[in-house]
């Protein structure tokens, strides 16, 4: 028989596979269909990997972006993707993201639990260099797929230049090449007609 | 302008978008679809964490762990899936592999695409702590799965539970207990009728 610790860890890994099933707004270049949670997870980890050499003055711990990148969305699982531009979704994402929390990450043994939660509230508070460089990730990795897939997420949704200047506003302080990228894309974005001025 | 640095990086990780449009012979849990390379990728590398503790003998590098998880499948961006238990597309694979490879890592800034490069390959060769528990976790993940889709793949396939303990065989010698947990899956897939004596 395998210990109670290992089973733990499996059911939370089955648990994890529902990821697979959480559909975000945006598409997956080509446009055939959205991108789910466990797709753009992992997309993100591969950016941590390439670009984290790009942050400013503090050195990160790529290991903990990698493992805060993995693991940022899995309170979906029970809490369900909330558009960034919804404010009315807005309004009670953190209550229901931190029972998803309690729940999710309770299946694991205590020491994994505790480490996981700890990443995702870091995470959240998007202060440590780790967090922030993450943070910026997951708006970066967003809006190269809405330009790729020439706005189409964004045409659907009504949204404009401002808004997604907005969200992007903080990768500049984060790294300053990130932003310059950041600002390139959007403008061209809007020369192609992608995004709205 | 940006960097021809860092325009090499994003043009690499805009083309491991289409990771998200190869699709495995195994379910996702809930059984409607076939997994993507970028699902199975990011819980392999959720499994990478919680299960490194598990690893007999050797210390492993979890983030080398890491790293060679998430991009162990690209080369099947340009190779296509092989489907493990099929000898005959398995005869060409590395040719087709190693093209692949070239052409995809040749994307990177050298130093990144020499990193990626040796990564893969040693993941290649099995040989290595880190390698050798990516390799395990690459047959335990679907194994998960087929188990959890009360063996829609393997029944859809004709596979045998020979098979797939013959696939399993190292994992034990990786690590003991999950060897344990590879065993009492397939012997209680055999019981419950999802997989064929």
């Amino acid at each position: 028989m395998i210990t109670e610790r290992l089973s733990r860890q499996i059911e939370f890994i089955v648990e994890m596979d529902k990821m697979k099933q959480i559909y975000r707004k945006n598409f997956v270049i080509g446009g055939e269909r959205h991108e789910t949670d466990a797709e753009h997870s992992w997309h993100l980890a591969i950016m941590a990997v390439l670009l984290a050499e790009h942050v400013d003055k503090a050195q990160v711990d790529v290991l903990k972006v990698l493992k805060m990148v993995l693991i940022h969305d899995v309170v979906e699982i029970d809490a369900g993707d909330t558009y960034c531009f919804d404010q009315q979704a807005g309004l009670d994402k953190a209550v229901r993201e931190t029972q998803a929390a309690d729940r999710l990450f309770g299946l694991l043994p205590d020491d994994q639990a505790g480490e996981f939660r700890a990443l995702w509230e870091e995470f959240e508070q998007k202060q440590s260099p780790e967090a922030r460089l993450a943070d910026a990730l997951d708006r970066l990795q967003p809006l190269l797929l809405h330009y790729h897939t020439q706005g189409k997420s964004w045409k659907l949704n009504n949204i404009t230049s401002d808004k997604v200047k907005t969200r992007n506003q903080r990768t500049a302080a984060v790294a300053a090449e990130l932003g310059q990228l950041v600002d390139e894309i959007i403008q061209d974005a809007v020369r192609k007609g992608y995004l709205k001025k």
